[in-house]
């Protein structure tokens, strides 16, 4: 059950990407192409992957040309081969050809973050390890990019610094050297919402207790070796949930679910998102 | 002279930026950290590379809270190695806390980015060809990557599909098989500002004729052999800029540039970003 | 250390306020007083209460005109009498005027808020509930409402339907007579990122067993007889935080309060808010 | 005749509401729901009242989901008892639920706005003196809120402050304590466009005289005891529309109204709203 | 006492304006002009004319480049000669060079409409009338341009559909052959709130009675001849404004004036704008 | 084949425009007109011109009630005489009254400007020179001028600043007396997209040639006498563009055409529209 976007999400961003694109028209369509002329292209896959963005590549062709017709034959967070025909959109010529660009660039940064997604899903299966992203995500893509984890498999963090807490080691230098931590975080949660989440991140072993005593929800260990996350993982004991974080790898990440971790974060996913290489024939 | 994104363009996108992270404030900082305490931080490069996006950065910092004072030491444009510090930020800490995340996304992607370019840019040193971007830019963001492959030493392409005509394929393809095609290009050119510069893609050697023959500006070679491309250049033979396009790697972009061609395009610049390793030091 | 409005929140919202109640203009400032003219004004209170929105109303003058300076006596947060002088403003007499209206209906309806919950905050006081509000804010303002029951010593519930969970009977009714409620809650936190808060609305004591076997992080007893509000606190038992809500008076919250539970939601707090009684006196 | 809301006006209200309380998607509807469940809910009304708001609860439903559909047995205008059934709705269970606190946040708001107009209304039945609003309106609301005084009988006062002049006591005093007030506000006249009605309030009935002197369109007659409004009337004589206000309460209304005044101004119509108790029963 | 534009108001409008001027920035400066490169030019009348604008001018400037320093010599309302030095603006030269045509096409438009308006207002001169503008104003500029006639010492008439009642003679059909005119508009004014002003549009003299009978404000007296003209204004008599419209012109309006006409509106002041010549020397 | 305005820029546009004209409606319609009342009108010329502006005058009527049917019987770019019907309109009355002036307002100006351009364009018959617009459009609607030229007959000059360069005598003199031109003007090339059109204002015949050997695409002779325009032709020799600017009046438009210029640009065309007399018959 994919949580899919909503229209308006899609709609806003995705015209706003459509007036960076063609402030003032396509003008080479219109110079060359007849305003009569119909065209029909389908989007084909020239690599293998997991699909993600077929509303948002929809509707970049139907806020250029409510005439253009999109039909998706392979949906979003279904795999698909190299060679494959991943969808049909047919109507004016024009149109097409404005909304093209816009269309892959959307469908292909989000393929390549769903594709990804998976790969590393998949080196972490077997375990109860489950993938979430970061907010290293695109300026004004959050959603968009956080719906490609998704098809991919993937879990979301916290949307953003609003709706849950992620107290960082350089909130806690910020507390002082002889701060009471575990007083500290028990008094945060006092002028929080009681919905609010509370995960904090830890850079040592000796750091857990005092988290844990404030009774945190979620406890990140940082940058841990496979050994000391074995050792965190124990330490905690189901007290609250264990994220890891940093450095992971797809090399590595199975070896750190292993450990026995409930949530990997992932920057990787979103952060240098590779295009996967979707094209449109015409 | 590099020319600088303008201030109301920085501000536009970044507020956007800092507004989709922490829609009602970071409520981590909030919960944890005093009204009045106060941070310095260090903007560290954990890699070699090209910087891009000062302005940006900062604008993420002042966005967030006007008494937070950035200074760089190394500017757009600029090579550093790892290990340097590129700026450093002092100010209220809840504003830096909150604002780190966006301002690291932002210069990430453009040093990402601009020392991608650098790269295209030395190999093809030594020739006339420019390395240009393309309109495979990221949805919101294209005038903060056009400006980064500026700083790595690229040119800019066309902004938009509005300014300028680039006839593809598959506007050729919708004129017709028996289109008279230097007769097309001429209509459409005398529909057109005088001021558009006209560019047509071609696939094959023998196309080059009668889009010459239409007064094009540009003729872009569209994924020839470096054989052809070397054919192409000696048949244009100056009537026409000609710019390389399709299959342009850091490995190939040498030969491609020896073959003297114009313009070389390059997609990978800002299709498929690495993030840059940058960090915050407090 | 009570969290303020950030300074973009409350200028978006306050210029769409002015540009409302003078869309080109304050006709009879202009037309009666002198440009030049400068006045000054006291905020009295005419009522005693608890002060919410000097931010606010500070933003309504100096967005009319930036030389109105605006002073405030008494803080958010505090309690002051009938008579007590809040705030003095000085400066151009056209713009004191014109900003008037808009920054009285913000601190009237701010402070009414914070007022009546304080009286909320007091009447369970010496109990470890909390008093929350609820998502019945007025359309546009919920930052602003929820901003003054913190002033009132109030805490806030989950910010909105997209940062924590909470299921209610409709939703619970949607899932079917013969559902197994456990298990559906349990699948629906395997689709939602590990740090969201899930919450469950039961209408009886019955319910209770079946979702806390999920899980859940907060259980909200509705509508519930005292009686029966002290059975469900026992038979929580602390596996998870305890809501009252519905027919929450300033009667019943003592006794609510009493029955141990952990959360209270009002939604008078902002539902039906009577505007405090303050004035500005030339 | 009742003069309705337009369409553009209700959408941007209440697709700002929407976006405030689910900025990204209603996580339970979506964690808990199945897509394709459908539901049937009825709006009934807990306590007896008169309604305003239909074309914004159905907005508030169409909105969030096209495939919603609001259907009302009772419009705005009409009175209603407890229990009367006000409207059904319709369609996708996810989108109902999601939509349901907004639409209700809305007519809630309205009707109760309605409701208590139409109390004041009546108590001044019999009488010339027609009930108005004033600028104590929500900061955004005001179309809405100005439309359910109409929904109750009662009438608009101007707009805002650009669209008629109010001359009060602050606007007075700035003249100066020896300025000629009648050729002051001839003056004033003479700047403003002709079609703008001029309306002074007074605090004495010596002030009569010289406003009358000016040919003001309206006079205000402010906080006046019962004797002096009935001197005032007598005094004004039909020279100029009569506005009574200040402390206009339902118990002294139809004194006031009987004193013979054209119009009295009720700030507590919309200053402190009492949302009426509507429910949606699944 | 000129009532001036609100600083907010020009900076929405001229800041739309400079977006549309330069999308992304001023190309020929920055590849020619150095960044470092100041200049001084001086606003020049080419021709003989009243001044309107200069705030929008300055503002122009400031948006573009906040080192930019206006200062005007000549001030909105007052007449100058050809050749006159208006302005000097001095700073960084790009922004001058970016700025200069947005200025110049506010400035030269309002310039123009306060020329015109003053040659009419001056040969209406020794009469009661006042000149006032229609709502045929350039889209998106009205503020601007009812500024402008205030400039030239034209009065303004409603500014909206929205703030007074204005019932042509399509309104009027639209009621029916067999209508009781004083009775729909004595009921329309029943509706509308006591401050609108109403003003009824007749055709024929003896349309004046039934529409005096039901105590409108101003008569409008449409594409009246002279002799009717002279006669209307006899029959109403002082019981309501007269307005005259359609077909002034400069040549007739002393006449029209002459005949004893309050108001007199002229579409031409904004409806065909000559822009003045003024120009920026360097 | 006439480019159209897309449907996302004209409901950008009219939409502002509506809302400026009717705030919160149209009081005298609501007031005066039934909301069942229905009517025809047929939009209907006083004098002859050129068409432009169908699909704005259709969407002010559209956007303003979806009930309203436009039918044109004249297109954009098409010839009418004095009298002709150009369109009808039929449906609610009330929203055809309410649209009636702000499709007025568009199709007016834009239809004067199709006609002024028609003028220019046959003055200039049986030359190779085109008529071009500049940038002293109205401010917010340069893509509706622009697009009433080309109905006209006329072609469009750049976009805006940043779609092309056009170097003029301020920013040569910028550059220093003793500056190298030509120089100045290869770096400058260097700096910009290889896309950019280059165009060089001159202001005398010795700087052709520096001008020239620079390669730019177009030069400009500014105010050039007829005998320098036509020494100016043969100097330049084919080697670029020539476009004649300054002065160009339909006087003298046919002897600057024989020059045998490419290009001739008239500020006129859009800086002084005299709006053409269009009325709504109903």
């Amino acid at each position: 059950m994919l949580t899919r976007l909503e229209p308006a999400q899609i709609e806003r961003v995705v015209r706003m990407a459509l007036d960076e694109d063609a402030p003032w028209g396509d003008i080479t369509s219109q110079a060359l192409v007849p305003a009569e002329a119909n065209a029909m292209a389908t989007l084909v896959a020239r690599e293998a992957g997991v699909l993600s963005g077929e509303d948002v590549f929809t509707a970049a062709m139907e806020l250029t040309d409510a005439q253009l017709v999109t039909s998706f034959a392979v949906h979003d967070g279904e795999r698909f081969a190299a060679g494959a025909v991943l969808a049909t959109v047919e109507g004016p010529a024009r149109g097409l050809l404005q909304a093209e660009r816009v269309a892959l660039n959307f469908v292909q940064r989000m393929a390549g973050i769903a594709t990804l997604t998976a790969q590393y899903v998949a080196a972490a299966a077997g375990t109860k390890a489950r993938i979430v992203d970061t907010r290293k995500t695109t300026p004004g893509l959050r959603l968009f990019e956080r719906y490609a984890v998704r098809c991919g498999g993937g879990h979301n963090h916290r949307f953003s610094l609003s709706d849950a807490v992620l107290a960082k080691d350089n909130h806690l230098a910020l507390l002082g050297a002889d701060a009471d931590l575990t007083k500290a975080l028990i008094e945060a949660r006092g002028r929080l919402p009681h919905t609010t989440h509370v995960e904090v991140e830890v850079d040592r072993l000796d750091q857990i207790e005092p988290v844990l005593a404030a009774g945190v929800d979620t406890i990140m260990l940082d940058n841990f070796s496979l050994v000391d996350l074995r050792a965190g993982v124990a330490q905690v004991a189901g007290r609250a949930l264990v994220e890891a974080s940093g450095g992971v790898t797809l090399e590595r990440i199975a070896a750190i679910a292993a450990a026995g971790v409930d949530v990997i974060s992932v920057g990787a996913l979103t952060h240098s998102v590779r295009a996967l290489d979707l094209g449109l024939d015409f």
